[in-house]
């Protein structure tokens, strides 16, 4: 019986409870510290695996003579994403932010807290003191570091598989710098930083809007700026599809999202340490999974209906569009209303992804779709299903939209002036990874057909 | 020196413990309420994740042309059987199970509890009394409807590796429905609800019987009712090797079982508030990873008398065969009886594979000898070494098989005899990834060869 | 606003905590218990990922006549080392290692302390007294002893990649075992286990030296006495590049060891039950990101600005070198020096790269550049920025480098002039395979063009 194993270590701990001072019925501020901040590694970690997860799922989706140079920029981009983050990042987006501000302060180096670094420095001499200063903090700032820090390479993930098969490595690289300690922080601190959005009400809980709409936004402005990839669309009108050369890399990519997604949204309960918030991040556990599988399932049915056939890559993409719409408001109560969120991102994506190559706009592993278009419902939703009022989470996307769009078009208009972004036609034919690294990524796999 | 690196904070914590009141001693309820709910939660993420493994484990061992529709597979049964326990599974599995009962409730929809949400809604506001009511629980609710949830989708994924490559994608799904909403939870409620084989004393920590043997015998029945694939048993009794196409994402996915697996049985203790569940968690992650290495150990060695060669396969069914074994009771004290339960699951694959293949029952990537067989033998070794009754063992053995597979088969044939559940020849031929996604999982590598 | 929204809880934490006595203000002896050892098998889950990391890596880096040879190495020593560092190595290390002595007990099997097993096997009618009793030990041994498995088995796959490619399969397996049941143990019992090194204040936190240089040396003998792979050094002194065949493969197996390697340095604190412990785990966690970061762009930017081209290997094998840096001080109080000892580490890698090819070591993963330079580099560090000497460094890396090289040479000798250490050149041809494992890693892949 699974239940009631639970009973013998109860019963003890009852009988030791019984035995002790009421006092010990409740968690003391130091236990709490310690779970919140073990909480925020346990889920940073997961999160900081997601980068693996982009790697992955953008190396299958792409054709073999581009992926070695996506597995590159995909290292490459959590690399800068955390220095950056470290350099100035987040002291930009948390550090005082004025109340209704519109940025925090401009300073280098994010550092533990005086209060911890004494305690450290003291190690076995700490006195109670010492300790219940830093304990008033309720976690360590270092893991909170942590776990924001992953938050902002899923952004720049995002980028990479939409522009994806033409761009230069280096430009690229510049603007995950940008984006990391500039246009992500400080948008970023309307709201989680306190500044004007987060007073006049809009809520995004892990980061619908946040992260996933900011790393859409800055990835649309970079495929309309770049163009479309040689051949992706005919004169005629016409889209030819260029498959990923990999499945399997982007169905093990899925799968380490969603891994990493219980981190992302259940670490941004930011807080274990009270039974509160131990089953309030319980509930954001089995939402995030219930959306993810209904935007499979959606998804699946969407196509098989819409194309009649079941489409892997469609499948894939509606469980990232099940987690993205779900990331806005995981806290919801009725977990039937995650499925109803989450199955509508993922509808959303098989709807989205056809519409965008109508457009002529050329996103490599369908992110806009996923990331951006998901997104904008997740984070409505919280206005329609939760506590928030729709208004002001619509300003807030807006508003969002505007100002990662405009700043990413300077950066990306700035880029092509100067270093340029885009290969040579030559180049985007031989492949990127020839051009560019100067390898290749399968030299023994028969890959001579390609012809585009 | 690493063993005294904890002397400096013990050190503190006594200091403290001393200057306060000795009912710091010990765990309070509402801590250990925290424990246990977080131990719920990693646990099962860490058991999501071998959806991934066996994702790859059945990529790695298929041929190119079905891979990309057992990835299909396994993100879609992934995602069906957490809905599916969401609607039914887990009330029918748990609650309200009479004592000695055959299955709990027939209600739609899992919800957290009452006190929870009240928890959850007064927030803030919440007042000891509230807190008090949640934590009597143990647990929070949502953290074990979880990790409960992650074993279903265990069961479904065993099936979809041994019936691979002939099987059409749709009838499977709808297999995974029945089998995650009525055949999984009905059996489990037996034992891990508190049904009439517990009552009877037949014990199985996390699931050799329950989730791996069922997940086996529907796989055993639907291989035979599939018949074997094309080419794979000649007339003259011969057994021709499909090889995998893929095998480091085998050896991957078996690395992300033997991961996960830690969450399997360590989650299992369903406790973590106690230092004795602490201790006996521990002791299970010992014995989980020593039965697993000696089931590699002892497959290679036997591989290599048998066949004269090491074989990768088996070496990784192995690991998976030494899991299996130790996951009824992974709770031994003696960690060198966990090397033998181990050491023979790992045997009993290599000894399982070519005898099932004698019996012309073509299982794919070998889950009837990993998962059934082992998972027998485990459960008898709970017997043999543990605190039950080999006879007791065996009637939930024979009780469980002979349910599971009575009504798969019956499953598998209203499959059959409606919209079929075998591809056409042709389409076997041209494999599945053609002819049921339009797509091909490796469009760029020289696959040309495949004859069969 | 992210940050406040821990302030509901602790709120209610404070309101709760003065309701009840001052006792509640800290982490209570089994509390404090239970999260020591719940930090050891979540940071050891995370560190045993490792292995399908460097499986992984390692499958990505060799070419695919020899990639599924690889991967059953891997697999096997992982299962290897886990089995004698049960039967011998733990206690070899660990128990009864004379104050300032050379090793630790030369008895058979480790097991729980008597303390745990009275707990386990009186489960619902233990004592506060014998809970008492095994919360004293600050942390349940079995959790111990999974945690250090683990970082036996990741001294051992280092040796795995460097001689990949022309070793023979059972004599590599016999070299794991002596690895780990004999060399490892011992020196680390000079350091973790409280012997002379330890006394003389040598400081390695989770290994730059006792892991990775270990490694790195058993690496170096090994490669020297098997000599290169056929065709690598030219006899004019040219150096052919052997590309590995799937470099998304080997950029995964980087980002798992990444992943692990927080559990690695985290978990090397060895400690969590205080609001110390919980912060200078943190600091390690942002420390270790920082410095694989560091040496990703680092090594990045040298390769561009020496070869004119974004090296996706070395950038891999930039960020392990950082993160093998770091590995010897992660506790480091100022950030940016982390990045200093990380970028470093990325650097060397670049530079030896070369530099080893230069003396005809054929090193197929780069890993003496990796772990054993970068290791050296990292434990240097602690004397040069930490609270270390110099000099008591340099002393315990050549006491290291020296037994264990020694040693190693000893045993390759032997196992050379015995069984034999290297597989035919017909073999060699052919592939490690087909020759010793009679099949192919991509059977279906147009890999006939491998003329090496």
């Amino acid at each position: 019986m699974r239940f009631n194993k639970i009973i013998p270590s109860l019963t003890l701990i009852t009988a030791l409870a019984l035995a002790a001072a009421p006092a010990a019925a409740e968690v003391s501020g130091e236990t709490a510290y310690v779970f919140n901040t073990f909480a925020f590694l346990v889920h940073g970690v997961l999160v900081m695996f997601m980068a693996a997860g982009f790697a992955m799922l953008e190396s299958g989706l792409v054709r073999t003579k581009n992926t070695a140079t996506i597995c590159l920029k995909n290292i490459a981009l959590y690399s800068i994403a955390g220095i950056m983050f470290y350099l100035v990042g987040y002291n930009l987006m948390y550090v005082d932010v004025p109340e209704g501000g519109f940025m925090g302060a401009l300073t280098l180096f994010y550092n533990p807290s005086a209060d911890e670094l004494a305690l450290i420095g003291a190690a076995d001499k700490a006195t109670p003191e010492m300790v219940g200063k830093v304990i008033k903090g309720g976690y360590s700032v270092p893991s909170d570091w942590f776990f924001q820090m992953v938050f902002v390479a899923t952004a720049a993930s995002i980028v990479s598989g939409t522009v994806a098969e033409r761009i230069k490595v280096w430009p690229f690289m510049i603007f995950v710098v940008v984006l990391s300690s500039v246009i992500y922080p400080i948008q970023a601190s309307w709201v989680w930083g306190g500044g004007w959005l987060d007073k006049m009400g809009f809520s995004d809980f892990a980061g619908s809007t946040l992260v996933h709409s900011t790393g859409g936004w800055a990835a649309l402005t970079g495929a309309i700026i770049l163009g479309a990839r040689r051949g992706k669309y005919g004169p005629d009108g016409s889209v030819r599809a260029l498959p990923g050369a990999n499945i399997p890399l982007a169905t093990l990519g899925t799968f380490i999202l969603w891994f990493g997604w219980f981190g992302f949204n259940g670490g941004s309960q930011l807080a274990l340490g009270s039974a509160l918030d131990a089953t309030a991040m319980s509930i954001v556990y089995v939402n995030t999974n219930l959306a993810a599988a209904a935007g499979v399932v959606v998804a699946m049915l969407l196509a098989q209906l819409t194309y009649n056939k079941v489409d892997v890559s469609l499948a894939l993409n509606g469980a990232i569009g099940g987690l993205v719409a779900i990331t806005a408001g995981p806290d919801l109560q009725n977990h039937l209303i995650a499925i109803i969120v989450g199955g509508v991102g993922g509808a959303l994506v098989v709807i989205a992804v056809p519409l965008i190559d109508k457009m002529k706009i050329d996103d490599v592993v369908g992110a806009i779709s996923a990331h951006l278009v998901a997104g904008i419902w997740g984070t409505l939703c919280v206005g329609i299903f939760g506590s928030g009022s729709v208004l002001t989470q619509l300003i807030g996307i807006v508003a969002i939209g505007a100002f990662v769009s405009v700043v990413s078009a300077i950066v990306w208009f700035i880029l092509k002036a100067t270093m340029g972004i885009r290969v040579s036609e030559e180049d985007e034919v031989l492949g990127l990874d020839k051009a560019e690294c100067g390898m290749e990524a399968y030299p023994e796999f028969g890959t001579g057909s390609q012809t585009l």
